[in-house]
């Protein structure tokens, strides 16, 4: 990838880096850098002034993160409101839809004022729709606070709730203002957790992305320990997805090739119901792009030495490779390819892929034999 | 309104008339005309053809119009399922808007099908609103059978529900793809809910088509009765949402003249609790809409003679005018402007009206003091 240069991995990145994510009248600013909370007034108050906040939290990130917020805020003039719910993805409920709706009407916020994610990909995705239904949409400032959300969810604008039927089956396409990645927040994930945010870039650079993919290889531990190599890894994936949302906001055709993975890891998800003891959403795209890739050399798309650099560049970082590494009761096909079935990317019947011809080389593929896929997933179950 | 020639209203209007709403991509037809209902699945499928289809409505629409649809639909080839709601105001909720939500996934409805409202506007809001959030957006179908929806809330992407807090807070702008009025389903319609409807029709005039509040107090008795100047009346008020929706897709500006008597009438509703045995919507806006004009002229904004004008257009269609025509426990000035604080129209604390300068020259004053506002209910209250 020319946009990541040797020298770049050598220097110290600049304290805050901005990314534009570029979208006509909804394009924002996405800023990075360490102990950026305690300017997130300033960095709002410039861009949007005068306006209240609701700031959507859980209980989790309110105890680490929510004083300095608050702080930084009043410092910035900026009046607001705590809304708080509890941690984990079954959080992305109708119920607490209605909770956070309420809350923030009752605090008689209005449509020029905003809605601060302040938490993970549960928070953005629950926060942000509530900004994008309350009064038909209101502002929306995103401060992810895990490594997940500052690389992929806090970006592009997809924002939802889960229903029982599915994963992400409701929810709405609303742009924040503004992004706000404190990479120095990350200080306080689990290494399970940072890893599974780590899942997220490495999807990203193997879409289109191999010197992105190559780098990655050679600065992993570097990127794991922390210092500049990460913030440079947050805000290369940004600039990646960042393209990918500009392209095709909507997810009407190309977008979809940041699914990679997300077909077969949705339907893992699924068939452990949500269950964060057993997998969480990153452990499920890594599992799901090494099957991508696997399933790719498979029908011969691509040659099954990529499939093992894929597999074996995630199980260096200690992310999970296979289905049969997921704890608990073994899981069946059937539960799989009803999985599969229910995914949002279904288009009349056919099933939808993100497939690969090399690292770094993912396109779609709308013609997907069903047949194909559960041969496929049975042999995998085993491995 | 140079766009209703004399000659118009002597003429019977054409079986099928099209009105565009100009949109870019967007943009969709509204088809009107008596008995389009029959021709529902072949106007659904030339434009969306292989769409699958989710008819949302209420259980008395659909005694009297979901076969006749149903089987418009099959005569197409369009596979559907029926979902169905209780009628009235409270439907517009949470709670029916989760049932339906669920009902559309369950019947495993994709991104490119369709749900199709067939109701009157609380059921265009409340599957509209469904279709904007599954899957983050579906496909829409409007078939209006009220007078209000057909003049009023099926054309321009509005959607929503309401809050414990107020009317219409929580919702989505999403375009339908069709809107198909069918003028003959208006027979089935109460005096009280046709006049209702034709509020919105007078107040589409009001606001800046003096030659079509002319035209209406032509024939206004004509437009009551049936025939070619009630198809005439729904396609005039039509082309003109169509072109202020055109000019301001998202309510940021002119489009908020669409409220004329909307901010006094949502209060009004809010007041009775949206008791329909006390007030409908459409009554509110006729109330409402003489409430601007009359403050208006005490502001000294337009002539005594316009409010006079207004009011007696009103009076003569049978709907009620003054506050005081609401049956039921007299309101009070409190509860009315605590109604008009929370109204979605509020910036900044400061009031936002529609008012006006004289019959067809309304205006956005969005600096209205409260206390004028609190001083002129006082007095009509009790007028």
């Amino acid at each position: 990838m020319s946009s990541v240069p040797a020298a770049t991995a050598d220097a110290p990145a600049a304290p805050r880096s901005h990314v534009r994510v570029e979208l006509g009248a909804r394009g924002y600013d996405i800023v990075i850098g360490p102990g950026l909370i305690d300017a997130a007034g300033e960095e709002i108050a410039r861009r949007l002034p005068g306006v209240r906040a609701a700031i959507v939290t859980d209980t989790t990130v309110a105890g680490l993160h929510y004083e300095r917020l608050s702080i930084a805020l009043r410092a910035a003039g900026i009046d607001h409101v705590q809304i708080v719910v509890p941690p984990g993805e079954t959080t992305k409920s109708f119920a607490q839809l209605t909770d956070v709706v309420d809350q923030i009407i009752g605090a008689r916020l209005e449509r020029g004022d905003v809605v601060i994610a302040l938490g993970g990909g549960v928070i953005g995705d629950l926060a942000g729709f509530a900004s994008a239904i309350v009064r038909r949409g209101m502002g929306f400032v995103q401060m992810p606070t895990t490594l997940l959300a500052q690389v992929d969810s806090s970006v592009g604008g997809k924002t939802g709730i889960n229903s029982p039927r599915g994963k992400n089956l409701i929810g709405a396409f609303h742009q924040p203002a503004l992004v706000l990645s404190d990479t120095a927040l990350l200080d306080t994930l689990s290494p399970r957790e940072f890893a599974a945010g780590y899942a997220e870039i490495a999807k990203m650079a193997l879409i289109d992305r191999p010197d992105f993919f190559a780098w990655l290889d050679a600065n992993r531990e570097a990127i794991f320990t922390g210092g500049p190599e990460r913030v440079e890894s947050v805000r290369q994936s940004c600039i990646a997805k960042a393209a990918v949302v500009a392209a095709d906001e909507r997810e009407e055709g190309s977008r979809a090739l940041l699914n990679l993975g997300h077909t077969f890891g949705h339907a893992l998800e699924a068939a452990v119901g949500y269950d964060a003891k057993r997998l969480v959403h990153g452990e499920g795209v890594a599992i799901g792009t090494v099957l991508a890739h696997r399933f790719s050399a498979k029908l011969g798309l691509c040659l099954p030495a990529d499939a093992e650099r894929c597999e074996a560049h995630f199980a260096a970082v200690g992310l999970p490779t296979r289905i049969s590494e997921i704890p608990g009761a073994p899981l069946d096909v059937a539960t799989l390819m009803a999985g599969i079935g229910q995914d949002k990317k279904v288009r009349r019947g056919s099933l939808t892929f993100i497939l690969t011809r090399g690292i770094g080389q993912a396109f779609i593929a709308s013609d997907v034999a069903p047949a194909g896929v559960e041969a496929f997933l049975t042999e995998e179950l085993t491995r």
